[in-house]
């Protein structure tokens, strides 16, 4: 079939050419002119017979939402609009009325895979009509891994999204969990091979997965990690994901660790921790480290 | 070879049925005769021939201790004792030093592998000197999967269960992760199909894992989990791992908090949360829940 | 001075009074006609001269946004609201600049009492525009503990609620602080007065406080706490406040598991720990305590 | 009454001006001879009158278990010893089961007051027998403070230590909670005077404590806390309560999340979060940050 693809960075470039290798046409659209099949997003929709399906693989938030505006107006009744990148769940309702007013179908997708998605496939939760997914179903067939897992029709609009969002959160609090055991191991002495015990794990544990295998492939390539600082971004979706489990009242315990984790690896000074040393030193005279390096005593 | 086995309940019986069809051969000792392959440890090690291996299976701290004991005064110069049971590290060092007194070997061994062992094989991290080890690797190549992974030795006495206790830390704090992700999916309206997701993370994402498989697997028999109590033991080797922590002056948030959530769970009645609620009626007359189900208001 | 008060609750009546003791004239309006003075917001304008001060003291959401959107008609250039309830701070601005386009002035105030308010005071954080606030002076003052503190102008529109919010995630921490400490100590066979530790810790040590007056008041009470069960409301501010927190990148992990552990508290069944019990069910036959009572073991 | 004293630093030098102001005689001993009033352990002993009463305020551990094997033999049966000092409560049931063997007796004192208690007093919780408790209740009633409140026999051999040790437990979720709200507030822009927003809350607010008093004090002297480094230490009662917490499988989240801040802002660079960071890169291509400054992509 054909498909529009509006979006053609690291993710979007990919995913192109994983659908053309399925023996579908894509055309893609980039504002960088070098990347891009049309000139235009208009150019885009006329290359496309009707109905016609866009596949939106842009930042979330404003590019998104200006990308489905001018799709609603670009696109006639009976096309198609698939938000494929990491909008927020919230978003997604208010995409698929404004959409639905024109008589275009919407369905949100998490798309997970990252640089390794072109050879193994992305795995896909998407959410809408039963009907609207219908229509992209063969591209969702290109996408996905082989074998009977990796794509499923999670519910309602916005479904798919919060399903990805949720994987990203587990995603956070997995990687917390190995990173955890590993700098235990790494202050022990009695422990001479950490990537080994690392590497051993790979097979016969309760904790073998495929990120235990990329940590073990980091380790191989920088032992004990001292090539890379001490640095954790956060995409949002751990961020996102918190604030579904408060306004549900949901415990998120390890998740929510996993993130303060990231926040703070980010501060150079903790200012909360300004606060503890400068207290202590109030009531117990307790030295704090002045950052002109001198102690400094109550008493 | 020849190995004396000591302690033959679930795990033990079936290490030693995997050890026999690699064609070894396995002299178990348990309390229960029905298991048991000799009368008494000392028939055990006249069973065996010079120098000796006695691999020890049984509950960590006392039940280990006292075969430990016995084991020292039954055995020779040149025989080995290894501790596969789930001893903490800081009891290694002291049973290495007990043993050594009288010329014999101790190699400490973490094993993962729990019912699915006997098929896929066990993880083995074990620690002492190359010497001991040697002695013990035909069976621990009896023991472990096939395949490159699931055996290291980890360093010096103690490594093995240390290694093995860190790898327990990290699968808490990954059920968490998955528990987590799955209640929250839960709670949500949009998502119809919980189940489906869980099963298509399968393949293609960043969470895939033997620990998903497994929970997809619960959800197939009991697809909202109705049939059990949220109620969760602990073995152990989480508090060890905190504790370990502590000593180290590691934060652990996620594995911490992932014991303190189970710890939570077992409790009826949370006291300190009777202390909460006392303390909000107390300064804002906010009702509190008696035991008796009325309602108290201070105002 | 004359005041114009919307809302004669538990807080809104007690504040009417206090206000009253000061000297000042106060026209309260409640729906309750029983505590009203006025039969309408209407009559309660009608009943103020101008420039008139109008402070709304009624839940956050959408019965506040009702009372604002009146007077917004109601009232003329020159005339003042302040919204005293538990708005979140992101309302703060769009109150204000919907009151602004009406020549109206807005200050919120976050506003600390509860049930002590009436004989002790009233903290007040208020945020706005420095002319505004000068007209609400006297009600203020009025409602301020004596001495120094307790009154803060904490900066724009907004400031208010935001410090008073932080305020309320702070008392979470802090409750939770008392909560762990005393569940400990009553878990200890050697302290055998949990009571009177409590009661010694009122003078001399680094943690008295009001809260810890509060608590010995509780236990006084009820010793042990057995007449309440353990089950912990939240109001929405310690929300707000890790929401606020996120948004950030600030790590609050203190406050967020003090919100966590009331939201546990209020489960009778963790499904989270269903999932835990259920995969430790999977990998290690463990038990797990079914519904029906009747243990279940996979091996 | 006559009381040996052992250790004369900082706490000690205070608690002995305050026993004499109360009218008592203190024989001190410090191994700097110009602080002591003795020459030696033994000296000290011999200027007192039986029975006597001799206080250990020395540190924990080493140098405490060294005075107490002295004393041991240089005191007599009807003797009394108190230690002080921050032992670890159990510790305390071998030092009374040491003296005791001697005929001796002993109480274990917890003691808060840091650098104010000579002027306010310090707060004590003793543990021991209670016949050994009133031979030194003079010497208590000297250093508590004035008022009912500031001393209590808490129980049991060790259960002075325990419940201070808890004290500081709280205490370290209370400075955590304090720290967490005012980096929060420090965050936003609305709120342009974080320094006056904590004074206001020192009356009428819930959270009105003797530390929001030193917090304000210490914004007083530096207000955005410019002058110390974001880095705090721990004394090890923290990590005794967690740890006594895990014994007693009480959860204890917010404490720990308090001592975990510690950890981490003690580390220049977090090795945990170098994991995160190339685990990030390994499946998402994310950037990391390499310590020679240079981004790497891995696509």
């Amino acid at each position: 079939m054909q498909l529009g693809l509006v979006g053609l960075g690291k993710m979007g470039g990919n995913m192109r050419e994983r659908i053309r290798r399925a023996g579908h046409t894509v055309v893609g659209y980039d504002r960088n002119p070098e990347l891009s099949d049309a000139g235009s997003l208009s150019e885009l929709v006329d290359k496309l017979q009707a109905p016609r399906t866009v596949w939106v693989m842009v930042p979330a938030g404003a590019p998104t939402q200006s990308v489905i505006d001018e799709l609603a107006e670009l696109l006639a009744p009976g096309d198609t609009v698939v938000d494929g990148g990491n909008s927020r769940w919230t978003e997604d309702e208010r995409h698929a009325a404004e959409l639905l007013a024109q008589g275009i179908g919407f369905v949100d997708a998490g798309v997970s895979g990252g640089v390794w998605g072109l050879e193994n496939g992305y795995a896909l939760m998407v959410g809408g009509d039963a009907e609207h997914i219908a229509r992209v179903r063969p591209i969702f067939d290109a996408l996905k891994p082989e074998g009977p897992y990796g794509y499923v029709h999670a519910g309602k609009v916005g479904a798919g999204h919060f399903s990805k969002m949720v994987h990203n959160g587990i995603e956070y609090a997995m990687m917390q969990a190995y990173a955890e055991g590993w700098e235990l191991l790494e202050k022990v002495d009695s422990v001479t091979d950490v990537r080994e015990v690392f590497r051993s794990w790979r097979e016969g544990t309760v904790i073998r997965s495929w990120l235990l295998d990329l940590a073990v492939g980091a380790l191989d390539q920088d032992e004990h990690l001292d090539k890379v600082r001490g640095f954790a971004q956060d995409s949002g979706e751990g961020r996102w994901t918190v604030e579904a489990a408060i306004d549900h009242a949901v415990p998120l315990p390890a998740i929510t660790a996993s993130l303060f984790a990231r926040f703070a690896s980010r501060q150079n000074e903790s200012p909360q921790m300004k606060m503890i040393a400068q207290l202590r030193n109030q009531f117990g005279g307790h030295a704090v480290e002045n950052t002109d390096g001198v102690g400094d005593h109550a008493d």
